[in-house]
């Protein structure tokens, strides 16, 4: 695993002001350069546990690395020895989720924009792998990043990351996090925002007691209303949900709508989706069935509203608009997203991947309220009563 | 005072999706016009206080209403009555500051460009004068807000806009707040943004105790350093503070080194100014004549900057790295700032108001750091590592 450090490293020291505009894929042809620096290229399609003791494990793959965007966080030695702890499944899941999507959306892009693969290591303990497109043609940014972080946390921090957080006291709690958390921005007004963040939590209590627990969810910010896309994204959530229990669905719509609420404005961010959060039931393997649903379920709600509106015409008054409904989606992020919270309250937090969600451009106007009848105020009335779309 | 109600009301209505944009002396007509509307024109240059029982204040005039951007918000016979009251006092030095700023700042555009005056109230009680210009040839956004507002605030509330807050206890306590607030992003990256606020505050305890205090400050946020003004702009302020007490400048320089601090980025917003805050000794009276000579700094500070760089010219470069630091600001302003915060805690609060020191536009991009030795490294250095400039 020792070639992996290196790359990071050597990647971020070549890294020069504003480089990351348009990536051509020279990321990835630069990862395959340094895999072939002393190490053979076979090492960096598939990852063979070759240092296990267990035989059975010497003989099988026991996962692809082609299937992600990078090395897993853990070590190798690690993730084998623990296969069937709700840690090691949940970092393989995500780390496969980051990939598809990341390469889902490298389709709808120019074919020489790729995304940009930062690997990173957290000193207090685990890291993550953020992937990135900067002023693409299709995404203006596109952040895609999984994280792995464990250590011991100020109870303040952890309570931020749990809608029932006031069972949790202590000066420092020993933590596990395990997320994957996703937003873009998309360059054409006709092509809505998405958001989706899934993540399992571990924490040890004051009184030694293991709590653990899921989170997530899946959101739409469209620029225009166009309710048939909105029924389309909707309708895919549900089918998730649907598969596991029929109440869902509801239940994490509401929530949805309930947690994306920018308070001082009286609206919401977007059209919503679901959100749930301290999902510890009816067990962890049930758990972990319905957030895997829910995360295989992004691609097919959101990437052919992309494909469908990509090379729709807009005008500047349109491209205005976006970028002031994405200054809103900057007040919740920065006022009120438990995720970032969390994010700004935790001690060596990589807080470049945190603020990845924010977008490239964002604008405020003095009193902008769009006329009646307009499509910007049929879109600002939804987002102050939002509404039932299946 | 009746007419001022409907001038608001009307300019309001009148205003659609983005007219804001340079406001080329409009609203400064429409009052002449609305103040002509059955009423007089001598009453909108002098105010006297015609329903007052009291024969000398019949025959003097109050105060001069041509010194304000508009009527202030407490009604004339209120004024005229409590005149030696605080709270009085610190209203009609505010109207005379904002006034007096704006002017200045006039000055320093197209002839055509003026302030937008939006007069407005607060259903709670009290209300504001907030004037901006925006999308203006020498200022991007200017804001300068006026607001003189009373009630019962959550103690939660309350304790945001004091830096000792803890002996606030209770419910909901019944307070007076009375400030001026200022945000100028220029156009032209050589042209430093500034940031001004000055207010008192009273609050009664729940034993019915009553406390006041002042805050304020004024701190400069460059987006390439020259020494030489940021020289200029702390001597301005050190002489303002230097006439009341010598301890003042060195105090309050390094509270606003440590209050304008942007955490998660360990970095200061900008090269600072002053701040202070909990402001109560030796005695109301010299409190205010402080706040005063702090207030009335503010021109001499900042406005010969305007003046020596609004012609400067620029690159392409210069305008992202002062949209990138921008998105610095709206960082701060929304995670960090006590007076944003306190805003958006206050029922019924004016959130156009509030949310009017952020810039029309920000950007943000994942990992942009300046090549070491470049302007804009210069300025990062000085941001991480605060200097003493006199």
């Amino acid at each position: 695993m020792k070639w992996v450090q290196p790359v990071a490293v050597t990647l971020r020291t070549m890294r020069t002001l504003s480089t990351l505009a348009t990536c051509h894929g020279r990321n990835r042809r630069m990862l395959l350069r340094f895999a072939g620096f002393g190490l053979g290229a076979a090492t960096l399609t598939t990852v063979v546990a070759q240092s296990s003791s267990d035989a059975n494990v010497l003989n099988t793959p026991y996962y692809d690395v082609s299937n992600f965007m990078a090395e897993p966080v853990t070590p190798q030695e690690t993730l084998v020895k623990n296969k069937d702890d709700m840690k090691v499944k949940m970092e393989l899941l995500i780390m496969k989720i980051q990939h598809d999507f990341c390469r889902a959306l490298e389709n709808e892009e120019d074919p020489d924009t790729k995304f940009f693969v930062d690997r990173w290591t957290r000193s207090e303990g685990g890291g993550g792998v953020t992937c990135v497109i900067q002023n693409g043609k299709t995404f203006e940014k596109a952040g895609v990043n999984v994280s792995v972080v464990h250590g011991h946390l100020p109870a303040d921090a952890v309570r931020q990351m749990k809608a029932r957080g006031k069972d949790l006291t202590g000066k420092e709690l020993p933590f596990f996090a395990a997320g994957i958390s996703s937003v873009i921005h998309p360059s054409n007004p006709h092509i809505p925002t998405v958001h989706f963040n899934y993540r399992y939590f571990e924490v040890t209590r004051e009184n030694g007691e293991k709590m653990w627990w899921f989170g997530g969810g899946t959101d739409l910010t469209p620029y225009y209303l166009v309710e048939e896309d909105v029924k389309h994204f909707h309708s895919t959530l549900k089918n998730a949900c649907d598969t596991h229990d029929a109440s869902y669905y509801p239940k994490f719509k509401k929530w949805c709508d309930d947690y994306f609420m920018v308070n001082h404005r009286n609206e919401r961010r977007g059209v919503g989706g679901i959100f749930f959060d301290d999902f510890e039931k009816p067990s962890q393997k049930d758990c972990f069935e319905f957030v895997k649903s829910c995360a295989e379920s992004v691609i097919p709600s959101y990437v052919p509203l992309v494909n469908k509106h990509k090379n729709d015409s807009f005008t500047s008054a349109e491209r205005d608009w976006q970028l002031l409904r994405r200054g809103r989606y900057v007040e919740f992020n920065l006022v009120y997203d438990r995720g970032t919270k969390f994010g700004l309250y935790t001690p060596g937090a990589r807080i470049e991947s945190i603020l990845m969600s924010l977008p490239v451009y964002a604008k405020w106007e003095y009193m902008h309220s769009p006329p009646t009848g307009t499509r910007e105020a049929i879109l600002t009335e939804v987002l102050k009563n939002p509404k039932d779309w299946l």
